[in-house]
């Protein structure tokens, strides 16, 4: 499937990924800890409810609350410096492929220097911050989020399945939301771009000629015809607004409904002795957080897609060759 | 107070936006009725955890858990029309500004025509959909942020005063976290920019130069200097992601050790018999929207500064006099 999806300029890209993978390894297990954190956190909050409120256990409030601070705090510590030293990281890596990329330059003899000067600076500036995202971020992400779905289910499973597979019920509504809409944003975004530049064209030309216009007496003639231009760029971005609007909506709809639901299902369980009531507190706390992660890997998976033309322009640069002294030039070492 | 942080040009935008009133007032209706469902949830939610689950009280379930989801329906369908609408409605100024600012272009006499087109296509352009904001969203959208505030201190006074008194101790960190950080934000950003920009123009510099430097075998001095300013750039970089990482995950912090503090407190007055346990539950959600307001309420008074530049550029074109058919250019009708 991979094979298919990523064009071989993406598959190269991953390959010299590998380079930066030792540091990414660190952030990653900074990542893990935050997630065994978060793992423990509602079972901690499920004791806290029906073990000793329920219980009026006043021996272990205090060492319980304790835990569950420390747990918040270690979480919030972790994931601050997790994602410091990720997007420090991607500094360290676009300063590392200018260098490379400007040596390439300074060593490729002249012949194959054909490019414009605006489009080498663009390809070692705006382009490598795009590219050092592919390289250190894109993939720990992907597994992360994988990975927080992963614990997410875990916990929903284990304090009650049939609580769990009712959740999971909503999982394609959700994604056909995501993907119904964001279709329909990303038609109704063009055709607003293109109403727009078509105000852009039309105000540019009248107000250039706005003295010939007036000379002739056309004023209520152009003003009309801007008038008809408008209003269609307005319907369009209403168009626009309106996708926007159903996607975010949309999205919390799903798990913002959930929750009288999972309380009415969980309610008569709890009524009926089946289920504790720290559970369905516990449980409830969870389950908003199965649509984060599922938000987030589509969006990844859609950028992924540009990584194509983004790591064509790389390796055309960095694929140049070398000007020898004998004045041979050699073919790039990783020429395929 | 209003007198001395707004300029005049401000000011002057903000009688100039009467002209919508009506609108904006009927999109406010949407955004109150919001208000007053989400007012009644969090009873719902105690009422439902206390007299229903608590008392096994059945046959009041169904009709709980119905209210709850039209409660939740409601609000969210409520919530999407009055995002539409402002939205649709910001488009429908610009449209109407853009008209009236070309017609005034159309009639001024060419005498007072003397800005750049480019200039006057970004006044009629970029510089209104700013204005625009200004014009319907900004008020607003500030008013329901301290209506939003008003609604969540209430409900958590109604519910528990010490309890919210403590929450209330928090902001205080919650404004200075907010405030140091978006400063150091502002600064580190400005020197990122700084850097990148020297690091852009050097790079041009020996980029267009590489002939040359190769001819006097400069190589590895240009390539070192270059190294030296990327390295500066990338140490600004991460002062900059430091900034934001400190401000993101400090607000986060800060709603984040609420919940163990309010849970061990109130769990003590749960033990004690003076508090329900739904109360907490319910009391604890609420109290997460107490930031939230907050921090946009602040972000719009910072928008509110950029307003008098954008005012000045619109009233610019806005005031220009008309050319009358006798040759004679009168005043603008509303000149100071």
């Amino acid at each position: 499937m991979i094979s298919n999806f990523f064009s071989s300029n993406t598959k190269r890209l991953f390959k010299y990924s590998k380079k930066y993978q030792k540091k990414v390894r660190n952030i990653f297990a900074f990542f893990l800890s935050v997630e065994i954190l978060l793992l423990i956190q509602p079972f901690v909050l499920r004791y806290l409810i029906d073990d000793v409120m329920m219980q009026s256990n006043f021996s272990l409030l205090l060492p319980i609350i304790m835990l569950y601070l420390l747990l918040v705090i270690g979480h919030i510590t972790l994931n601050f410096f997790a994602n410091y030293y990720i997007m420090s990281y991607g500094a360290d890596v676009i300063k590392n492929e200018q260098l490379i990329l400007y040596e390439k330059l300074q060593k490729a003899p002249p012949i194959f220097l054909n490019f414009k000067i605006g489009d080498i600076l663009a390809r070692l500036t705006s382009d490598l911050e795009y590219i050092s995202n592919f390289l250190v971020m894109t993939k720990p992400s992907i597994i992360i989020n994988i990975i927080q779905f992963g614990r997410v289910s875990l916990i929903l499973f284990l304090f009650n399945w049939p609580l769990a597979l009712l959740t999971y019920a909503t999982i394609p509504i959700y994604f056909w939301i995501l993907k119904h809409f964001k279709t329909k944003l990303m038609e109704t975004s063009k055709e607003e771009r293109k109403g727009y530049s078509k105000v852009m064209e039309s105000l540019r030309e009248k107000i250039e000629n706005v003295n010939t216009i007036k000379l002739y007496k056309k004023e209520e003639f152009f003003q009309q015809k801007l008038k008809v231009e408008i209003k269609e760029w307005s319907e369009n971005k209403k168009q626009y607004v309106w996708s926007e609007v159903s996607l975010n909506r949309g999205l919390i709809f799903i798990s913002a409904i959930m929750t009288p639901i999972i309380l009415g299902f969980g309610g008569y369980m709890v009524m009926k002795g089946i289920l504790t009531l720290g559970t369905l507190i516990a449980f409830l706390g969870v389950s908003q957080g199965l649509y984060g992660p599922l938000n987030l890997i589509s969006g990844q998976l859609a950028t992924l897609q540009q990584a194509d033309t983004l790591s064509q322009r790389f390796f055309e640069i960095f694929d140049l060759p070398e000007e020898e002294s004998e004045g041979i030039y050699s073919l790039p070492k990783n020429y395929d």
